[in-house]
This record gives structure tokens, C-alpha cells and sequence, in this order.
């Protein structure tokens, strides 16, 4: 059978985004064992990087050995508990799966509905807590990958906080392409991913727990739901230093070596630039879309994600037949509707090393040229770079 | 901050163990999304050569997207509900934590426990089976890392099915090391890991469920308690064929391609002889062990992993500065022991790409001189390669 050989793509989906080569280099160091002490010192050079990645000094940061969606379960299994109430927010899927967790475990869920394409609404958010008494824990996604809307989470960690409740992010899509700040903004436990702005592996998933997640921690009456994310074992490993490490489970330690090289490229830049760069293309990749003609899925420009740009299917196009097209003709791939949303919208990312000037003009160009849009697009972007105050 | 280069290391640990080069550069080759028509050609290629390696025609076959813990988790989470009644059977690290599995469930645990070192003895098994009506799954470890212990997984299979019991087993340390003919031997839910003797990156978990855990697993009557471990959904990923992939999480794509790297090159070699070779440096590491004047905490040798050599630590050795020369003077890694064998064992593997006369060779000759013993054992596992029937 013959080796797998991966073709070059430009990836301008929901994630994963591309990878630089120093972090495909990185990854394929050889392997050394999970408790070797120079394997020791990477992971507290990653920890190190991770705080300041998501702008905090809590103590427990440091990356899950699963994607998302297991940093969602993490959250949910070690802070909830089967007699708790969590006030959640649905504004798109993910909100959705972090009520799957919480009825899962067997927790009381309120839930606040909201369209998809909005923001979650902190007046909402505010009279449902007024309205409940004891909700322990507000979940929210900060960015929410399937409509590509942002929501307030400095806001909504406030008035958390208000009514005693600890915040539960989701930040797998925000984290680097937008600003968050952990410990300004009071967030309580929040996780992420590799594979979107952080243009890592996918794979591993990043967590962060404050002060006041780390005491719903202790203070838990009942086991951990999982053996595997029971982060009162996995922190055993982790927290301790070199030679103080208790085996849990065996590291994904090849993931690691590029989750590290990925964090030391993103603070290469800095953090305030990446954002002010996911910005800038996404200006530009705005500008494009709309002399296409296109119609944002997000209707408050405020409230859209730069990199995840949420846009409707033009009456009349194949939406599938196109982005089969973009895939085998130009090597570039975008992202389909989820949910209510399939056959209905676009989800174009500009995540991480895939945010670049020539991403935005090769979909543009593309797209110009299989619907028979022609160069509009194209030239509007072009006159935005020339314009606009660059971030590169 | 600079790039983390990896040492190069003989990993004789128990586990991960050494990666060839070949299957480093399938990790490294650009991401592709998990969503690509490609990338849903290598998930059938996968599907395809982890049914070669557990030697079952299982549907259900495929990588959990995170470490053989995940696996055993993914196994428990899915088979067992709260009404349950499961007899697990501990003799190491291993099969303790497939009673915190059990005990995390909520469901009723029958535990079987034998001294470390021992197999697990299939009368006692049957003892406990007839004893106790109502058992619905026999759980056990094929090869327990923590001991070095091979149980007759066939027997014990056939004993479970004779009352109606599925077979839950650990196949971590087994797969690809000792003979393990899932069908053949009809068990039901199979685990493994990647980093053992299948030599790829860890951080991934085969998995294997026959019609009778199909059948459990369809028949539930509660929810699965982990939304990213349920396999009604994971499924709608990986058993979709091309366009028909449902999204459930993004799968570790690169580890993926580096997975399917290995098991092209495990069959390219052919299982059988793979198990051979285990056999046979084993033989010569036995041979040098015994020279050296080591005792295996096995003390039966047909009990004994080929794959996994746990031996007593001699007399006025101090172990943990041993092993500790053995990194800092030979970049050669060997395993501690656990639990209460810390201290007192060390687990010295031959796994996989691991699994060379070069292996067994330079650890007896670094001991030798570290310990002062001299090459007595180097002589001997060299004696052995001469006379012995070669594997290689």
C-alpha cells in the first residue's frame, strides 16, 4: 500500500487552518518518553506560553490530550455536578453541545435561545439569572464557529459574576484571532483548540481554570464523571515539576512539540498583532465579498467574527458543486452550513497562517471565476490592501 | 524563545516506543481538513488496516481521537450503564482503573484481584461468574504494562460467553506484540493504544466493538454519560463513506496520516512476524538479563510479555539513579515500576520499531557498565542471536 501524500491545500474553512512548515518541522522531532525531564521542561515551557496566550496567571492552564470537544467536557465534568443548575446559551451548535454536556451529566440546564447569527444578549442572560436562583454556572460561546458571531464575554462574565455564578467559555475559534482576556474579563474556566487560530495539529485542546473554578474543583461531593478528564489526576502530571510527575495518561507528546513551535510563532508576532492582522484580511475579505454582492449571515457587523466569515449562498448557486470546484480545481477549502444552516450559508475562515493577503484574493479570484462573478471581488479587496492601514 | 529539538532516545520504556523516520514524515505532511475527499480515503485506508492488525471484520474499528485511556473509557462509557453489573479482574495498574471506570458509571463492580505479576486465572473467573448472577461483561488486561503479564485472553473470552458476559479487554500493550485474534477468539470490545508496538505517536486509541457490543451499545436504554466518547455519534463520522461524513469532532488529522504510515509498514512486515520478532529479541534480552543475574517479577514464563520485560531491581542498586545514567550517558529510556513496584521493578520494553538485536544489545552493555556487572550479559544475548532461529 502506498504512503499517504497530503495534497497542498489553502484551507479557508472552520478550521483546521494551515500549518507553517516550522511547526510540521516541530511535530516530527523524534519522540522521547512522556516523563523524560527534557520532555518535562517543553511542557513547562508550553504551559508558560499558554498563559500568556490566553492572558492569565492561572496556575492550572495547560492542553488537554483530545480536541474541543473533549476541553468542553473537561469543563463540564469537573465543574458541574449532577445537582447544579447552569444557565446556557444556543446561538449556534456549539452552544447546543455544551447542553448536551450538562444534561449528560444529569445537571438542571436553563436554557436562553437565542437566532443563530446573534450575539448572546446580555440582557437576557441578566433576567434569566435574576429569574433562577442558584445557577451556579453561566456556558457561552465566545466565538461561535458554526454562524461566525462574537459574543460579548467580558460583558457577560460581569453579570455572572453579579449573581455568584462561575463563567464556562468557549473559546476554541476566539483564542488569537480576537481579543480575549482571561483574567481582565474575570473568566472563570475556559478551553480551545489547535487547529484554528493557533494553526496547530488538530488534536489538543487548551484549558484554563481560575481561583474560583479551582474551588468548585475541591469542593465537588461527587467523582469526576470521566477517569480520563478528572483533572484532579491529570493536574498530577502536569503541575508537578521535573521528576514530580505522576504517570496519568501518555502525553500526545509529537502534538506537543507543535503546539509549543506554534505558540512561540503567534508570540513571535504578538498577540495584539494577530489580532489586528485577522482584522486587516478580514476587511479586506469583506470588502470583496460585498462588491460579490454577498450578504453577511451575522447581521450586526459589530458582532462578526474576522475570522470566520459567515455568508449567505447567493440565490441560484450550487453551494455544494462550488465548493467541490474551489476544492478540485484551486486546492482551497471553505466551509459548509451546519445544521439549519446546510446548503444555506458559507463559512469562510481566516484563521491563523491562514490569514494572509493571498488567501483573501485567491477565494476572491476563484470564486469570480467559477460562478461567473468575475473580478470584482477581486479588485475591491485590492483597493482595501491599497487603502487600508496595514497590519503586516 | 527557541525551537524544542527532541533528544535522540532508545525508548525502551513501556512505551511510547521509537517511530521510523517514514512514519514521522507521513505526521509532517500538510494538513488537510477532516472533511477533504482525501482525507476520507485515508479514514477507510485506517478503518481497513486496524481490522488487519486486531484481525477482526468488525465495522465498528477505528482510532479514538485521543490515548489508549480514551480507548478504555470509550469502551466502559458506551457498553455499561448505571444498571450494570461487571466483573473485572486486577492484577497491575491497569485493570484498577477499569474498576474506576466501572465505579464512575455508577454501576456494580465484582472485582477479581490477584497478585501483581500474575495472569489472570480463568477458574477464578469462572468461580466469580457462576457465583454471581447477572454479570454482563467480563473485563480484563490482554498484556498489563504495569506487570509485564500476558493473560490467555481466549479462554477468558470463552468462559465470559459461556454465561452470557461480553468481553471488555485491554490490548494497549498487546497489539501487534503477542498473537490477539479478536475474532477468533470472539471478544467483543477491544482497546488499544499507538505508541506501543505499533510504534506511531501517542495520543490515538484503535478500537474494535463485535455485533455482541454493537448490540449493547444499540439496545441502551440511558444516554452515554460523555458526549465526545459516544459512539452513536463518533460513528456518523467515521462510518459515513465520502459525502456522507457527518461532523462530530475534528479529527487528529496528522496523527491520522502518521497511524496509517505505521500500519502499512506493521503489514508490510506481517503481524505474524512482528509477533516473532517480539519473541525472539526477547529471547536475547532474557538470555543477557539472566546472565546479569536478574529475576523477571513474572516468575511464569509463559505469562511472560515478550514486549515487556518487568524485572526485579538488584540488590544494592539504586534504581531511580540507574535509569537516570542510563538517559543522562546512553539516551536509553527504560520504564520504572508503578504503584507498589516502584523502586523496586523496572519495565524494559522491546516494542515495535524498539524491538531490535541493536536495542537488547546496548542496553546490556550501558547496564553492564553503569551497574559494573561488566558484559556478561551482552555476551550471552550475543550467544543467544548466534544459535538462536533468527526472526529477522
Amino acid at each position: 500500500m502506498p504512503a499517504f501524500k497530503a495534497p497542498n491545500r489553502i484551507l479557508m474553512g472552520p478550521g483546521p487552518s494551515n500549518i507553517a512548515p516550522r511547526v510540521l518541522e516541530a511535530l516530527s522531532e523524534p519522540v522521547i518518553g512522556h516523563l523524560d525531564p527534557e520532555f518535562s521542561q517543553l511542557m513547562e515551557r508550553v504551559k508558560h506560553l499558554l498563559r500568556q496566550t490566553f492572558l492569565t496567571e492561572n496556575s492550572l492552564t495547560m492542553p488537554v490530550s483530545a480536541p474541543g470537544s473533549a476541553g468542553m467536557e473537561t469543563c463540564f465534568v469537573n465543574l458541574i455536578e449532577p445537582s447544579d443548575k447552569v444557565l446556557v446559551c444556543i446561538n449556534g451548535v456549539f452552544g447546543g453541545r455544551m447542553l448536551e454536556n450538562i444534561e449528560r451529566i444529569g445537571a438542571e440546564a436553563v436554557v436562553l435561545e437565542q437566532p443563530w447569527g446573534e450575539a448572546v444578549d446580555p440582557e437576557r442572560v441578566r433576567k434569566l439569572l435574576r429569574e433562577h436562583s442558584q445557577i451556579c454556572a453561566l456556558a457561552f460561546v465566545h466565538a461561535e464557529t458554526s454562524t461566525g458571531a462574537l459574543s460579548d464575554a467580558q460583558t457577560l462574565a460581569g453579570i455572572a459574576r453579579e449573581y455568584g455564578a462561575i463563567t464556562i467559555v468557549d473559546c476554541v475559534t476566539s483564542l488569537a484571532g480576537v481579543p480575549l482576556r482571561t483574567d481582565d474579563w474575570g473568566l472563570d474556566a475556559v478551553y480551545s483548540g489547535t487547529q484554528k487560530c493557533l494553526s496547530c495539529v488538530p488534536g489538543i485542546s487548551p484549558v484554563t481554570f481560575g481561583p474560583r473554578a479551582l474551588e468548585r474543583l475541591q469542593r465537588r461531593t461527587t467523582k469526576v464523571p470521566s477517569w480520563f478528564l478528572d483533572l484532579n489526576l491529570v493536574m498530577q502530571y502536569w503541575d508537578g515539576g521535573d521528576g514530580a510527575r505522576t504517570y496519568h495518561h501518555t502525553a500526545p507528546v509529537n502534538a506537543l512539540y507543535a503546539l509549543h513551535e506554534a505558540l512561540v510563532q503567534l508570540h513571535e508576532e504578538g498577540l495584539e498583532r494577530s489580532w489586528a492582522r485577522h482584522r486587516h484580511h478580514h476587511g479586506a475579505l469583506r470588502s470583496g465579498l460585498e462588491a460579490l454582492g454577498f450578504e453577511f449571515a451575522v447581521s450586526d457587523a459589530s458582532a462578526r467574527l474576522p475570522q470566520l466569515n459567515a455568508v449567505r449562498v447567493p440565490p441560484g448557486i450550487e453551494e455544494a458543486q462550488v465548493r467541490s470546484r474551489l476544492l478540485s480545481e484551486f486546492s482551497l477549502e471553505i466551509g459548509p452550513g451546519l445544521g439549519p444552516w446546510a446548503g444555506e450559508v458559507w463559512r469562510i475562515g481566516l484563521m491563523g497562517t491562514s490569514c494572509t493577503a493571498e488567501s483573501v484574493l485567491t477565494f476572491l479570484s476563484a470564486y469570480g471565476e467559477i460562478s461567473g462573478a468575475g473580478d470584482a471581488g477581486v479588485r475591491s479587496a485590492g483597493e482595501y490592501y491599497e487603502t487600508a492601514e496595514g497590519a503586516d
